[in-house]
């Protein structure tokens, strides 16, 4: 069991109080016991009142009162040092399954796994240490890095580059068809084949569900550390740059060019053919139809600067006060005309 | 072939006509034919009109006229055991197969049943009588009750606790990452690992490809009898009370807390940490931003209780008329000053 | 390699140019070099400007300037076969793999492949040269017709009709049941058997974790080319006529009837129980909560027609400039009274 003073070097934070204490584990602020450190949200001091905890992590600059300390930048970062401290992953998979299925082209990397009924297909490659979980399925030629965690009932198609560090969360679908269709003379869908591929970044993780679609002929690709929520859906031939993350159930329609460090809340559309800046925020359940040029945060169907959308919005909640004002005023010009 | 006073029996409803009739199936309103049985749902009667069914259930106080009634309480509910009466399910898989993968570890009730693909990790325990089918993956440690279906190609990561008669349907992902993610100095997304779990009680329904994600370091925990459709989305640390009903391609994000016998409509997004009391009704693509307090129905985005929205939405639709308005009104006020 | 005759030739089209010169392979417009054919959208001359492809495929009628041009009807479909002879399809496996699961009443026809881990259950069959991918069940008395590709981990329930050259990507789910239920009398959900089917026609593509529910007692019906696109969701009785395109995303609630060669967008909810006409258009994001009678196009949520929903778009993004006349008005108003 770690001592607190451990605990600090490891955080490389500030101890005020006991270093010889011993943590058994961390909790969230309201469940942790004696025995436990849990974290104050930096700005959330008031948060820590009551706790039970044996020691708390707070910000540097925090005025939370409690007998053992660590001082750091950003608690919230040194909760994930906790949480992996003391949760190491365990991995489901040791060495090659005889009952996975690996092609006699495929080459994995030193300590690859690859558990039973996973599928690994001609010409693959996968990196040292990657886990190729239960259930997925690698197509023709597919690349995956190194140190990636590919979870179970994946599917990724022929073609597919993945970087290292990666994680694809279960059920994800890399690389299917675009959704790309031309018309027959008597207006019957043509499906036009997708022959591209997609690249997905070193660092990046990929919710459950979530579907990329390759291009037709160029790429779909992923920069480095972008992070996708569940149940998202990437059209085809759509760039998304780096430490962008997108939230549950939103769409990118096909050949649309996300900018770096975008952060999309859920449930947003973005039409096809657009650009996104750089930095721009988009709250949850906002429509973008055109190209958004500059930082800027946005909501809205179709989509509008965030300030200009909440004082839209407080008029439109009060449309039933404009009528009568107009009506007011209609009622008064009456007066006045029958006056004359 | 059952007659149809052990139809009558079987329902616990009151016969009108031939009991002595054999019953060979239950069949739609529009599509039974003289050996079927048919619902007339509750003040639906005219649906009635013209059948050829051999026989009809409808509820007490019906003015259907039919040679063969039943008469119950709930005809919808009557269907319902029809429905189970004379389509008894039969199971895909019996016993365990030789083909799936059971760890040494894991524990198997009495007539459970583990298909051909199916990956039961370490330590998980699998409760009487309960499917496991195909391509479906339990990794270590997850507890699942008696008499549950488990369909194809269904994730469940370690640690979940899934009670009694859950029905799980294909694709579903439980416990899968929740999406939470600190900010290093430089604006790149460090992971939060997520070490809680996911918990479902007794008799609920998770629908085709939904996604429930476990928990940062509490829980995930839907109460007895949730019903979810198809494609749901349910955040980390997410609570659902009994009874409630979400229908497809609705998120419910982050730490937010659902009431019991909650109704929704689908497509619909509720925001991270709000609260949503018991009974309350969304109707479909409503955007929940704050927290309902007390049970109301609610639409629109951002929600507004439903009469008030409807009010807002015909305003909303005739704001043409109300421009229209305005112009004739500067029109007069300017003939009125041209006057003077 | 072939010639640019011939390639001509294989696209029905009039070869201005160079008829030996030899093609590698076909790429985008932007991407293409000496060696390679691109075309050129129809309407998009423009585009053509500074090409370094050795060909060039355009629309009759074009005044694109270029040494070698192939001349045809639709520059689309024209890539789309230059996609399928240069990039022909390699099957994913070949033969029925001893690791996969056939059950002795299951019928292959001659050609079809089934590939490691795959499942097929008691009585299905499985038409000639169609492909089932690893990791996919087929439940019970599933029928698939001829040339059809069966993606990975796609889950098709008992009883489904799949008919010829029908593609299903991977994660898919055909035939859960369908979101149905009843209430008891304390409130609690009471599920009803769904014991119907999903019948899907020739042609048809279904995208990746799209998931079509099997209907109560009756059929969920696709006709011939219907096109689905990922994460979709269609509701249990539901019925698309022909050549209907739905993009990712989009909610089809309950027994709704939609027409033949409608085209809906992303994100699109459709409430239960309404008909929309044949050739109807809806943009992405529409909510459509009543039926639509004739061929026109909407948007906006509730729907509304297109140019209707833009007139009033603009209306309601000038909220503020209405509030402003009011006040202006107002202030005249005061004026004029305090003169009096």
């Amino acid at each position: 069991m770690p001592k607190l003073k451990e605990i600090a070097a490891l955080l490389n934070g500030e101890l005020l109080g006991d270093g010889e204490l011993e943590i058994a584990g961390v909790q969230s602020l309201p469940r942790a016991g004696p025995g436990e450190i849990a974290y104050v949200a930096k700005g959330n001091d008031a948060a820590a009142a009551g706790s039970r905890a044996g020691a708390l992590v707070v910000a540097r600059g925090s005025v939370v009162e409690h007998a053992n300390r660590v001082l750091v930048a950003d608690p919230q970062l040194a909760f994930a040092l906790l949480l992996r401290h003391f949760h190491p992953r365990r991995p489901l998979w040791q060495g090659v399954s005889p009952a996975a299925f690996v092609a006699a082209s495929a080459v994995l990397g030193a300590g690859a796994s690859v558990a039973p009924f996973a599928f690994v297909g001609e010409e693959c490659r996968v990196g040292e240490r990657s886990e190729i979980h239960p259930g997925t399925a690698l197509y023709r030629d597919v690349v995956i890095g190194r140190d990636c965690l590919i979870y179970a009932n994946v599917v990724i198609r022929e073609g597919a580059r993945i970087g290292d560090n990666v994680i694809i969360h279960p059920g994800a679908v890399i690389g299917a068809d675009g959704f790309g269709f031309g018309r027959a003379a008597d207006g019957a869908a043509v499906k036009v084949p997708q022959v591209g591929r997609v690249i997905i970044g070193d660092g990046c993780e990929i919710g459950a569900n979530t579907c990329i679609d390759r291009s037709t002929i160029e790429e779909t690709a992923l920069a480095a550390n972008v992070k996708l929520d569940n149940l998202v859906q990437i059209g085809h031939n759509v760039r998304i740059g780096r430490d962008t993350a997108i939230s549950a159930h939103t769409g990118i329609a096909g050949s649309t060019r996300i900018g770096a460090g975008v952060i999309m809340g859920g449930q947003v559309g973005v039409a096809d053919h657009v650009e996104i800046a750089d930095g721009v925020m988009v709250a949850a359940l906002t429509g973008i139809s055109g190209s958004i040029k500059s930082k800027m945060v946005v909501a809205g169907i179709p989509h509008q600067e965030m300030g200009e959308w909440r004082r839209n919005m407080v008029l439109a909640r009060n449309l039933a006060a404009m009528r009568d004002r107009i009506r007011m005023l209609e009622k008064k010009i009456k007066e006045m005309e029958e006056k004359e």
